[in-house]
């Protein structure tokens, strides 16, 4: 898709400086600006870069005034940031809209309801009784179960699996290869060594909102529902166990994993690589380094570091001991050998 | 699915007390009762829960004499919690028989061979020579590569894709995502700096009763197989390399992963996060704490954890240490100061 | 596929002494023959293997006498080790050319341009302008988005996804259930708690020659790219974020993340479970230990270790005192006690 400068300025309220007959088919940052791209400058700090900048359009605050000559075409609006952003909110709609309509060969049951605007993408199989609301794109390839209902506005990307019973709010994002509802890894011990599998028959609830990377897996409840509350994101590769809950708007960074039926506040903000045990409650606005093993609950507020995971200004306390473990040992032995000298010295003096 | 309180009484050979036409469509918890949901009491210790359940119908032990009212409908039988769990196995074969015979379109290769009673999902592909046995099921979107061999009675969720060559026994279970048969990560450094890629030519093995998570990936043997023999269970995003083997009635947890060429005994119980080196030889029996690192063989029946891995007692007491390590090195600058303050009062002294 | 010795010996230049009529259809390790299999024989060491080995084929040198009698039908080539990866390569392109050609359904938008010698599997989803190169292999069920381009003589694996405007190279490997360009993890937080989701309008990259394992996933870049420089091989579920950049020849083990814009040089080994923060640059012939955690820039040739990660040298002395803290934890409390009889002592000498 290209677009011209003038049509961005009409879009923008904006005023065009320079040539308006411009088109650019991509956005681009200024001081990594390429021809044929858009870039904006809100920040002064940057203002140096668009004198070279390679970018075909800048966009700057009504109140710029250059210093020197410009080659880019200018487009003044009232925020620049701002007006960058609604473009690219723009663009991303744009995007999405090329994908529309049923394509074919798709697999949907008779009893299966699909509002309107949806897209469903080939090789999508929908399976009985599923409801996808209005607006909602499903890629191809995307396996929906039985009874699972799908909200209005969402994005399956190709390839997400999900198992019966799920529910999905509105507005949710999935990403490719992401599976929701999976069976609990729950089963009982036999006497002979054996396991025998628990019936998982519990089910997976996203409320509205809800942002999940690709490659990400997320277990049904063994009973009742493992629950991602309202505006809840969670990125690439992450492992949610059976009856977990993550409250709203709480974050979760790539490969972070969590044992089943632990429940997370709402605000927290994980980093990559995190281990929860089961069972835990972990509170409102906990913040969590990145590889940290949690073993015990936290209360609410806390930021905790390091495996196992302790408060992070105890944590930093004891890396830096640790780091200096080799000076502190020559320390011990320096004073091994002052306290031998000391007792030889009194022993002597005692003769 | 709804079932009448008389209907699962004549099932379990049970005996109503109360309104014998109650119907459930689900489980709860019986602290967590909800209506339209059977529970059941087996445990004393949670008897208080009956009287306030909303719980619409709940299995008890024949010997259960109510101490005042309870709102539910009681189902009593010999014992409260097999009833429950075989309850729960017929909930689950009434649900996986919803999906039987084969869907279309699918791409099945004309030399495969197809027992009774087979679900094939749409979209699925079935390469030469595949066999697969008896009552198993197929979900969509699976893909089967060449000459692999699927026992009798598997589930193979939507998704799953199996590589060439591999060989999976009865009764297993593999959830959406999981690859089974990916090249293994082998690849010759030149002298140029480049990596030549080390041909893959072996196989997975599974044998029966075998229980795979989403979104694992076992890779084939570089040659030679990778095995995981009968009843290990492996959750979600679990890393298997080439030529690793993993012993019967072994369990794995969600993102656990071990290099290639390294056997696991029977019996063994690693949690979460836990990552092994390649080449190592782990006895039967061995427990590994979730997030350790293992970079050594280890025995029968030990207990790890920890990164890199020892002894559990070990490692218990060495975190002990070292939470405590502030502490020691206050003691130890205290010692400094009062060695400094001895040494100067023998200089004193023996002037 | 069945091959005869004197087939294989006329391929390789190479004499056969024995049955020339034994026929082979896989190969096996020396020290575990299997009849029907060819192995080899390069390092003396082995030696003792071939006079009892069930393999029906060995390769050996030309320079090699045996000592005593030898089952197997040897064939004489001028490098056993060199013969023995060509016939690898042999079986593997064998192999590969069992799939040609278009298979149905596939949906292949009219815009895309397919070049000769192209395998694509049923149930693969193609979209608009994209291009795919000559001798290309697309298995079933893969997803390539709008504005792709796919180099010549690349696999892509069953059930991989790549995402619009992706751009491949030649030469390429995508294993199973592989996403390329899911979005980067990207929120703006809002005053009420909620994030707003940043359009993540970049692309992905990968020059020639990269290999991926299975179920890894790399996201797009923010705006810009996310790049994987030539030859770079990168194992099973691995997380690369928006706008990282994995420099030449760079081998990445399986399940290492590393969050956003964060730059790797040329010919790095990073180990297994590695996490490494964003806004990073690490330098080139880097070599990174498993789990290690990397929280700073790391400069060329460095080997590091340990979370957070330091230079090894420095990691292994620092293990090795932790292994001992229980011991300097009792030399600092005889110390105490020594030093608490050396000042009463003291005192007792003052009166």
């Amino acid at each position: 898709m290209e677009f011209k400068a003038t049509d961005i300025a009409s879009f923008l309220n904006g005023e065009v400086v320079g040539d308006g007959n411009v088109k650019v088919s991509g956005v681009s940052k200024i001081e990594e600006g390429q021809p044929g791209t858009l870039s904006f400058l809100a920040n002064p700090k940057y203002e140096n870069y668009i004198y070279n900048t390679s970018s075909s359009i800048v966009l700057v605050n009504r109140t710029f005034k250059p210093k020197s000559e410009v080659k880019a075409t200018l487009i003044k609006v009232d925020d620049a940031y701002q007006a960058f952003a609604s473009l690219l909110d723009l663009y991303m709609q744009a995007k999405q809209n090329t994908r529309k309509g049923i394509e074919s060969p798709v697999s949907i049951h008779e009893t299966a309801t699909i509002e309107t605007d949806v897209y469903i993408g080939a090789f999508a199989s929908i399976g009985r009784n599923v409801k996808v609301g209005k607006g909602s794109k499903i890629f191809p390839q995307v396996f929906i179960g039985d009874n699972v209902s799908v909200g209005e506005n969402c994005i399956f990307y190709a390839g997400v699996k999900v198992y019966d019973d799920s529910v999905i709010g509105n507005d949710c994002i999935l990403h490719s290869g992401t599976v929701i509802g999976s069976d609990g890894f729950g089963f009982a011990p036999q006497e002979d060594g054996t396991y025998k599998k628990i019936p998982q028959i519990g089910n997976v609830i996203l409320e509205d909102n809800v942002e999940i990377g690709a490659n990400t897996a997320i277990d049904c409840g063994t009973f009742g529902s493992t629950i991602i509350r309202k505006g809840a994101k969670i990125d690439n590769l992450v492992q949610i166990a059976h009856n977990c809950e993550i409250g709203e708007n709480t974050v979760i960074a790539g490969q972070t994993g969590m044992a089943g039926t632990t429940k997370v506040g709402k605000n927290c903000k994980f980093a990559g690589q995190v281990g929860l045990a089961g069972h835990l409650t972990i509170g409102n606005n906990v913040q969590i380094g990145a590889q940290s093993g949690v073993s015990k609950s936290i209360k609410d507020n806390e930021i905790v570091l390091s495996s196992p995971a302790v408060n992070y200004r105890e944590a930093i306390k004891t890396y830096t001991i640790i780091r200096n473990l080799p000076k502190l040992r020559e320390e011990l032995i320096q004073l091994q050998k002052d306290v031998e000298s000391l007792k030889l010295a009194k022993n002597a003096g005692s003769k």
